[in-house]
C-alpha cells in the first residue's frame, strides 16, 4: 500500500484477520500505519526507486492516497507489477479536469457533472462566471484533499487575488458552477477484477470548510434518490474500470438533481462507519477486491453516524481525554496516532443506534469530549 | 501482555483503535501477535529477567495465558509493577486444586463445584471413585489448556496406567466426579479496579476432545438459567477480585444444576464472537478494564456463532483456501498465522444471523471450506 496514513492503518487492522501482510510505503516511522505495526519501507512516493522498492514487497500494489505521480504508476505497470486500482483508473482521482471531461462524455448512462471549464488565469475564471454567474468554485486540477485546493470565489477580484495576473499555458485549475446543494453523499463501491461489485448504502456527509466532519449511514434520502445514487456510482466505477474500494462523491442539488462530485479510488473517510455497522468493513472489502477474492455483504447491522476528530488551534491530549469519551455508551473511538495539527484528521468516533439522530448524538458527545470543543 | 498468541494478536488489533501500544513478551518472532505488528521482546516467561524486562515496557502488565510462574508474578508486584489481573486472582486459573478449594468455601452466595479431591496416586483416584462412582475426571493441577491434562478415567486400571504405582507427596492432580452434562457455558465478565463490571450474555460451548470447537452467543438457555449463570459468574469475579476480562466456565447438569468449571483471567476463546456481534469486543473491553477506563456496553447486535479452526493431520493451505471460505456470505474469518499442527487452534470463523442455527450453518460452512474437513 502506497502511503501509511490512517487508511493504511485501518487496512492493516483488517489484514491481520486474513493473515495478509500489508507492507506500506511510509514517509516516516511516525506514520499511522507504521505505528500500528504494518511492515514498512520509508521513502518518497515522488522518487520512483522508493516506489518500486515498496512495490517489490507485495503481490499487489494499492493506495492509501492518490498523490502519486501518474508516470511512476505507469512504469510500475509496465514493469509487470499488479496495480489495483490501475493507473488509468487512478487518473480519475488525480486529475480533476480529466475526470470532468471524461465523465461528461459518458453515455448509456450519462452521468451529470457540474458545468465546468479549464482555467489557467483569472480571466478564464471571469469568462466562465459570465456564462454561469458568481460565485464559482475553483479547484486545483490535482493534489487537493480535505478541502485544500478548493476555493469559492464570489467576485472577479477573488480570482485575481488567488491566481494573480497573466496565466500559465496549461490549465492548472478547473472552474465550476456553484451549486445550491440539498445534500452531499458518498457511495462506496467495491469492485474486483472478476467484475463482481458490492455497493454500500449511500452515506450522507456534512462538510465544514471543505472537510468532511460528520457522516450518517445510511444517508437521509428518499429511497428513489438512494437507488439512483447507487446506480450512478456503480456505472461510474464500471466505466472507469476501478478495482478496490472506490468512493463516489455526489451532489444532491436543491432542485433534486444528482451530480458527480469527486472520486477517490481507495477506502474513504465516508466509509468508516462500515467498521462497526456493516457486515463487511470497507477495509476488509478493499483487501478482498484488490486480491480478487469474493466480496463480502454490504448489509448494515444498524444506522450509524461518524464524527471526525480534527485538530484545533490548542493542545489536545487525546490520551488523557480518551477514558472520558469512552464513558459515552457505544462510542467506538478510533485514534490515528497523528499529532493534532489544526485542520488535520486525527481520529473518528462511530456510534450505532436505532435512529441516526441517536447515533449522531452519541458520536458527537464522545467527539467533543475528546477534542474539548 | 505476557504471551504473544492469538489473544494478544486480537488485543493488538483493538489497541490500535485506542492508540495504545501493546508490548508483548513473545517466545519467538513467529508468534501470532508479533506477526500482527505488536511491539515485542522475545524471552521465556519462566525466566524472571525476561518477564521483568517485558514488564518494564508498559504501564500495566496483563496476560495472554496463565502459564506464568506465580512466584514471578509476585515479584513483579513487589517491584511496584501494576499487574492486572493480580497474581492472587490469577492463581484461580493456575492451580485447579486451589481454585476448587477456595470456591467451595465461598458463601453468600455459595458457588457449587463438582465433588473433588486432591490426588497424587492411582490409589487416591480409586478411593475417590469408591465414594462417587466411575468414571471420574482427572485434571492436572496446573498447566493444562485446550483439553491437555484432562482425562476421563473409567476403571482403576486407567488410573494406574496414567499415574503409575506409588505417588508423590504433593497432590499433582485433582480428581472430580464425572457429571452428566446438559450444556457447557462460558460467561465473560469484565471488571476494572474501580469495581465496575460488565458482563456479556452467556455463551454456549461445544467441546470436542476437551477443546472448544463451536460457540453460540447467546447460549441456548432458559432465561432463568442464563440469569443465574450471570449472577454466579459476577459473584465469582468479585470474590476473586479479578481485573480485566475473565471467562467463567460453567457446567449445566442434566438435572438442571449450575456448577463452576474453570476460570480464565484473560480474553477467551468463548468470547471471539464479541468482535463482530457485541457493541464492545472482549479485546477492547480487556484493555479498558486493565487500564481502569469505563467499560463498554456488552449488548449483542445479533445472535452469532463461532467455529474454531483446528489443525488436522494433513497439510493445510489456509491462504489458498481463504477466498473460497469468504464466498460464504457474512463469514468473518480470523487467521492466527500459526502453523497448522494437529489439535492446534489456528483461527476461527464467526457468523451473525437472525437465528443461531443460521449463524452456525454459515460459520461451519466457511470453517469446513478452510480446513477441508
Amino acid at each position: 500500500m502506497v502511503g501509511a496514513g490512517q487508511l493504511a492503518r485501518m487496512t492493516h487492522q483488517a489484514a491481520i484477520d486474513y493473515d495478509v501482510e500489508l507492507s506500506v510505503l511510509a514517509s516516516s516511522a511516525d506514520d499511522p500505519a507504521v505505528l500500528s505495526g504494518a511492515t514498512f519501507t520509508i521513502g518518497d512516493v515522488d522518487v520512483f526507486a522508493d516506489l518500486a522498492g515498496a512495490a517489490a514487497m507485495g503481490d499487489v500494489v494499492t493506495f492509501d492516497h492518490e498523490l502519486v505521480p501518474a508516470h511512476h504508476i505507469r512504469l510500475l505497470e509496465q514493469g509487470g507489477h499488479v496495480v489495483r486500482p490501475s493507473g488509468g483508473a487512478l487518473r480519475f482521482a488525480q486529475d480533476k479536469l480529466y475526470a470532468r471531461r471524461s465523465v461528461a462524455a459518458f453515455d448509456r448512462p450519462a452521468v451529470a457533472v457540474p458545468a465546468f471549464a479549464p482555467a489557467s488565469s483569472a480571466e478564464d475564471v471571469a469568462a466562465f462566471a459570465e456564462r454561469h454567474g458568481w460565485p464559482v468554485v475553483l479547484k486545483a486540477r490535482g493534489g487537493g484533499y480535505d478541502g485544500r485546493g478548493v476555493h469559492v470565489l464570489a467576485h472577479p477580484e477573488d480570482a485575481r487575488r488567488l491566481l494573480g495576473g497573466g496565466g500559465g499555458t496549461e490549465a492548472a485549475w478547473v472552474v465550476e458552477e456553484h451549486l445550491d446543494l440539498a445534500a452531499e453523499l458518498a457511495v462506496l463501491v467495491a469492485r474486483r477484477p472478476s467484475g463482481e461489485m458490492a455497493t454500500y448504502p449511500p452515506v450522507g456527509t456534512l462538510q465544514v470548510d471543505g472537510m468532511c466532519r460528520e457522516l450518517t449511514m445510511p444517508a437521509r434520502l428518499p429511497a428513489a434518490v438512494a437507488d439512483e445514487a447507487v446506480r450512478l456510482a456503480e456505472s461510474v466505477v464500471e466505466r472507469i474500470d476501478a478495482h478496490g474500494v472506490c468512493a463516489v462523491e455526489l451532489f444532491v442539488t436543491a432542485d433534486g438533481r444528482l451530480l458527480l462530485n469527486e472520486l477517490a479510488l481507495r477506502p474513504h473517510n465516508s466509509g468508516h462507519a462500515t467498521i462497526e455497522a456493516s457486515v463487511t468493513s470497507q477495509f476488509h472489502q478493499h483487501l478482498r477486491a484488490v486480491l480478487d477474492w469474493p466480496l463480502g455483504p454490504t448489509t448494515l447491522y444498524s444506522p450509524a453516524a461518524t464524527v471526525n476528530l480534527v485538530g484545533g488551534p490548542g493542545r489536545m491530549d487525546l490520551a488523557r481525554r480518551l477514558p472520558r469519551a469512552l464513558d459515552v455508551p457505544g462510542a467506538h473511538v478510533h485514534l490515528y496516532a497523528k499529532s493534532p495539527r489544526p485542520g488535520r484528521k486525527i481520529g473518528h468516533v462511530t456510534a450505532l443506534a436505532d435512529t441516526l439522530d441517536d447515533a449522531l448524538d452519541a458520536a458527537r458527545a464522545a467527539a467533543s469530549l475528546l477534542t474539548g470543543e
